[in-house]
C-alpha cells in the first residue's frame, strides 16, 4: 500500500501502537492484577485491605462477556484460598479455572443456562456467611448473562416488557428502574443476598460515564429508584396495557408495598460491599495518552464521555485539527487528540459498516489535503457494526487515493458503506477479537 | 430571578462579561483600527507600509452588512487623504460618511440597488490607474449585496441558478464556481478591474474556515475553479436542462474558451493586491480567551470551525464539561471551553428558537445537576434564528428550575422550541444587533 507520504505513514503506525497500548490497560486480566494483589496474608483491592486470615471462605461469583479472563487472573492470585465460586459468560468465552465452574449462557439474549446459573449466584452468596468473603465480576453483558425475573414472571414476560419501554422512547435510567424491580438479582439485590458476607465487585465499564448502577444494571450497588417510580413510568408513557399482565402485576403490587424495595444506600448490605471500577474507556485514554507522549506528541484527553451522531461527531474532530494546523489550538503540533464513548449511526443507506468506520470516513472529508494529520476510530472489543473490522484509518491523502481509485467518499458516506470505502483503500482497521469492551476510542495526530 | 447559587450566578456573569469581550475585539470600526494606522505619511495595513505621497488617489469601495462602520473608521484614520469612494450596505445598515458614497441595497435577496452600485464599484475600480490606491471593505453579506451578471443575465437568471444547485446537493465550493463565472465582480474579477492600481481588501470573515475565496465570493481573491470545472459540475448533478439557458449558454461559450477565465493566481493583478482578514470568528475566540483567564479560568479554544447537528455539538461540549468535572481531562477546574463556527438544526418540531439556544438547551441534559457549569450560546450579530435573542444561558440547575414550574426540557428540544423555554426561564441573552457577524460563540465554564 502507498500512503503517498513517509510521515503519514509513520503517523498511522503511531495510531496503531497507541490503540494497542489503550487495548493493553483494559485488558481484563491485566485490570484486574493492576487493582488486586496478595502480600502475606494481605488482600490489596484499590484502597481496601483485606486480611485473609478473617475470611472462613473465599467465594468468586459474576458475569459477562469478558468475567473468564478476570476470574483466571483471580484464580491466578489468590490459588488455593478460592474456597469456590461461579461464573456465567457467553458461549465460547472461555479461560481455564481450576477452582471455579464456569457457565456459558446466552448473549445479547438471555437464555435458559444464564437463568440457571444466575440462581446458583444467588444461593452461592445467600449461603455466604459474615465471615466469608465474596468477589464479584461484572463486565459488559453482565445484564443478558443474569436473568433471574422475580417469581411468577418468566424470561420471556420480561424481554417483552423490554421490547415496549425500548419503542415508547424511556431513556435507559427508566427501563433500568423497571428492570431492576422484576429482578431478583439486579438493582442491589445480589448484595443483599451475600450480606453479612464481605462483598467486593470488580467492575470493568462498558457504558458511557461509568455509572455504577448502569452497568449490567447494578446488582451490587444500591438502587435509587422505587416500584412507585416504576408504576409512573408506565403511566407516562401510557403503556400499562402494553406490558405483559404478570409484570404489571408485580410492580403494582410493590407499588402498594407488599413486595420488599431494591435495596437503597441505607441498606446495611452496602456497609459490607466495596464496587470499583477496574477498567473503563477513561482508564485506556491515560494508557493512549502516555503512550503518545512517549512518541512525542502533545495531548489533549477530550473526553470519555462522547455520544452522538457519528458524523457530527467526526467533523468536531475534524475542525480540532484544522484549527490545530492553522493556529496551534488548543494545542501545538505534534499533536494528539483523545477522545472515548459510544457515537450512534443514523442509517439512511444499505452499505455495511459501524460507527468507528464511519467516523474515519466523515473525518477524512474534513482533514482532506491538510498536511499533515492521520485518524483512527477502533472499538474496544474488535468489533465495529456487523463487520470484521474494528475500525478504519483515513488520513490527508485519503480522499486523494480515493479519487485516484475512481471512489466517491460521500457517496459511500451516505450510504452508510465505511466498510466497503476502506476495504477498497486497504484502510480498515482489523484487530479480531480483544477480550475486552470498554467502548470506542479514537485518536487524531496532527504534525 | 433565583438563580439557586451565588456561584452559579457569578459564572453566569462571567459568561456574559467573555461574550461581550469577544464581540468588542470584532467591532467592524475596532477591527479596521487594529490592523489600519497613519503614521505620517505612512499607512500600515497588517504587515505592510503604503508610502502615501505615492498615490494620486485613495479610493474606498466595499461591501457588507458591517461595511459603514468599517468605511467610517476608515474616514477617521485617513481623513481628507481619501479621495471618494463607494460601498453598498444592507437597507438601514448605516453611517455618517463625509467622502465616501453609500448605497444601500437588498439583502439576503439582491436588488436593482445592488446592482447600479455594484456597476458604479466596477467603474470606479475601471478607471483607478497605478498611481492609484484602492482600498475595499468587505464583511458578510457582500455576495449579496454586489450582484453583477455577465451582460446577456438577468438577476433572476442567476438566483435560479443558485436555487437548482443548492437543491441538486451542490456542496458551496460547487456553487461558487458557478457563482463566480456567472458574474462580472466575484472570483477576482473586482482585482482584475482595479489593475493596475494598488489594491487593499480589508475582510471581516463570516464563513467557518475564513478562506479569503468564499467570503462574499471573493471578488479580490484569485480563482481556481474554471470554466470546464463549472461544466462538470453541471453534468455531475445532471442539471444542464434545469438552469436557465442563458447560464448554460454563457457557461459553454466559456468552457470553448470564447470568453475570459476568472483570474488565477498566476494574474498580474494579484502582485499588486494584498487581502488582509481584520476580524474573524478565530479572533473574537482569543479575546474570549484573554478576558476569560483575567477572570482566573484556565481557557482550552477547542476550534473556531465547528459545524455540523446544534445538538450533538452540544452534547460534545457537555461530555467535555462532565470529563472536567469527573477527572480533570483536557483541564482542569476553573476551566473555559470556548468553541465557535456554525451548527445546523434539523427542524423536526414548530417551536421558535435558533441554534445558539437549541444549544443551550441540549447541553442543560448533560449538564443538569453538575457542580458547577454554566454555558452560554450566542450569534455574534446578537441574532439568533427568527428570534429577537441572540442565544442563550444554560447552567447546573436549568432542568431543576424547569422541573420547579413544570416545564419538560425534553419536550421544548423535540420541537424546537428552545426560544420559549428559555423565556419562560428568564435566561434568554439579548443583546441586539451588534453591526457585526463572526458567526457563533460558544462558552462552557466548570468550576
Amino acid at each position: 500500500m502507498n500512503l503517498k507520504s513517509k510521515k503519514i505513514t509513520t503517523m498511522r503506525g503511531h495510531s496503531a501502537e497507541i490503540f494497542y497500548k489503550a487495548l493493553e490497560a483494559v485488558e481484563p486480566g491485566a485490570a484486574v492484577k493492576r487493582y488486586c494483589r496478595v502480600d502475606g496474608e494481605h488482600l490489596f483491592i484499590g484502597d481496601r485491605v483485606y486480611e485473609l486470615g478473617k475470611y472462613k471462605n473465599l467465594f468468586l461469583i459474576g458475569a459477562g462477556k469478558a468475567t473468564a479472563p478476570m476470574a483466571a487472573a483471580m484464580e491466578d492470585i489468590l490459588g488455593k484460598r478460592v474456597t469456590g465460586g461461579i461464573i456465567i459468560v457467553k458461549y465460547g468465552h472461555l479461560a481455564d479455572l481450576a477452582r471455579i465452574n464456569l457457565i456459558e449462557a446466552g448473549h445479547p439474549l438471555p437464555d435458559k443456562n444464564g437463568q440457571h446459573g444466575t440462581d446458583a449466584i444467588l444461593n452461592l452468596a445467600r449461603d455466604a456467611g459474615k465471615d466469608d468473603l465474596v468477589i464479584c465480576l461484572i463486565s459488559g453483558g453482565g445484564s443478558a448473562l443474569m436473568p433471574l425475573p422475580v417469581h411468577g414472571l418468566t424470561l420471556k414476560d420480561k424481554q417483552e416488557t423490554i421490547k415496549v419501554l425500548l419503542s415508547c422512547g424511556a431513556n435507559i435510567h427508566e427501563i433500568n428502574a423497571i428492570r431492576k424491580h422484576t429482578s431478583m438479582i439486579k438493582g442491589g439485590r445480589l448484595a443483599q443476598a451475600a450480606y453479612p458476607a464481605t462483598l467486593v465487585s470488580l467492575i470493568l465499564s462498558d457504558v458511557v460515564g461509568d455509572d455504577l448502577d448502569v452497568i449490567a444494571s447494578g446488582p451490587t450497588v444500591p438502587d435509587s429508584s422505587t416500584f412507585s417510580r416504576c408504576m409512573e413510568i408506565l403511566h407516562r408513557y401510557n403503556i400499562l396495557k402494553k406490558i405483559p399482565k404478570t409484570v404489571l402485576n408485580h410492580i403494582q403490587v410493590g407499588a402498594s408495598g407488599k413486595v420488599s424495595e431494591t435495596p437503597n444506600t441505607d441498606d446495611p448490605a452496602f456497609e459490607k460491599t466495596y464496587n470499583l471500577i477496574i477498567g473503563s474507556n477513561f482508564e485506556s485514554l491515560l494508557a493512549a495518552r502516555q503512550e503518545a507522549e512517549s512518541l512525542g506528541y502533545k495531548v489533549l484527553v477530550l473526553s470519555s464521555m462522547i455520544e452522538g451522531e457519528t458524523r457530527d461527531i467526526a467533523h468536531f474532530h475534524g475542525a480540532i485539527a484544522r484549527e490545530i494546523i492553522k493556529t496551534g489550538n488548543p494545542l501545538p503540533p505534534p499533536a494528539c487528540i483523545l477522545s472515548g464513548g459510544e457515537t450512534t449511526v443514523t442509517l439512511k443507506g444499505k452499505g455495511l459498516g459501524g460507527r468507528n468506520q464511519e467516523f474515519a470516513l466523515a473525518a477524512a472529508i474534513d482533514i482532506a489535503g491538510k498536511n499533515d494529520v492521520v485518524v483512527l476510530s477502533g472499538g474496544t472489543d474488535g468489533n465495529d457494526g456487523p463487520t470484521d473490522a474494528a475500525g478504519a484509518f483515513s488520513d490527508t491523502f485519503t480522499l486523494e487515493r480515493a479519487g485516484e481509485i475512481g471512489i466517491d467518499p460521500y457517496n459511500f458516506l451516505m450510504n452508510n458503506d465505511s466498510y466497503h470505502f476502506f476495504q477498497k483503500l486497504g484502510d480498515l482497521f482489523i484487530t479480531g477479537p480483544t477480550n475486552t469492551n470498554v467502548m470506542d476510542l479514537r485518536i487524531v495526530l496532527v504534525k
